[in-house]
């Protein structure tokens, strides 16, 4: 196994993101994750405010009104026009050469790709907790709250479109619990099988 | 995190049992799995057959009927008390030094010690199928039957037992694919956690 590839699925506030941007720059290789976000709005011709709040962050309403929808955008609803065009991208970002990207269902859309490691990155709610309030502030809503309700998109944006369920053990080479390991510790072991 | 004790959950022909052997062999400290049941058969005064047969390869019937049981040995019926001479038995091997715990739940039994690194094994049906046959030979069951009815049971016995879900990622620190990563590179990476 070359493992040309990383992907990472990560637990909202368990430090995926920061995992993935530090694997990739111990091994000299690029990271796309808001880059992916920021490229995907040019090719769709949408927005960047449309492309992150309809990507895999978007509301469970959108999801669901998605799935009853009748109305018709070259076969699909702008949410499917923009999964459709995450795939293309996400497959040409893995066919040009070594790269970690971290989220938006690349572990499925890239399941077909022999030199892919796919991680999972995990932690207590009580770490995830602690980070986010430490990163991005206090916030009105309790910090517990904010985390059930962002795992709670990503699960179903996940299932909608991969028939799979997000974060089961069985879909990843490798899961991680970085409030128990630390950050470093995930960086390394990941680092060290590529 | 000091990792005293490594607990490893492993799905049956993932090469858990191998792994942890490695590991342990490699740090120089024991490992807890056939021999633990034969402790087990002592200490209880059951027969070491009957031991295995009502361990986490118990039948789904007999974790039916022992739910359902209203007979009782001491405030419960036989399997539960061999389920708290394990406990027990596990708490004092964890107490008594640095050692690797092969299933039985001791990931479970162990989840308010600190010094505790839980380890999860699993692969896909393909590898272990193909691993079973080249360990135990063919028999007159299709592998994958053999490996499904294994799996069953570990769940059910680990569900009845701990209320929770064997083979959730996050009941683990690490869970590893031993089919896409080799045996070598889990023992490596848990070998270096330690």
């Amino acid at each position: 196994m070359k493992n040309r590839v990383i992907t990472i699925s990560r637990q909202f506030g368990s430090g995926g993101r920061t995992i993935g941007k530090e694997v990739a720059e111990a091994l000299g290789i690029p990271c796309y994750d808001q880059e992916l976000i920021e490229k995907v709005a040019e090719d769709s011709g949408l927005a960047k405010e449309y492309v992150e709040e309809h990507g895999e962050n978007t509301t469970y309403s959108t999801i669901l009104a998605n799935a009853f929808s009748t109305y018709s955008y070259s076969s699909g609803t702008t949410q499917d026009y923009l999964w459709n065009i995450q795939k293309k991208i996400i497959r040409e970002l893995a066919e040009k050469g070594p790269c970690v990207i971290v989220g938006r269902c690349a572990d499925y859309i890239l399941r077909e790709h022999a030199d892919c490691l796919k991680v999972f990155i995990h932690a207590d709610t009580e770490a995830r907790a602690h980070r986010i309030v430490h990163l991005y502030g206090e916030s009105k809503d309790d910090p517990k709250k904010r985390l059930a309700k962002k795992d709670k998109r990503r699960a179903a944006y996940y299932r909608f479109y991969t028939d799979m369920e997000w974060g089961d053990v069985k879909n990843y080479h490798i899961s991680l619990d970085s409030g128990a390991l630390g950050i470093d510790k995930c960086v390394e072991i990941i680092k060290n099988l590529y």
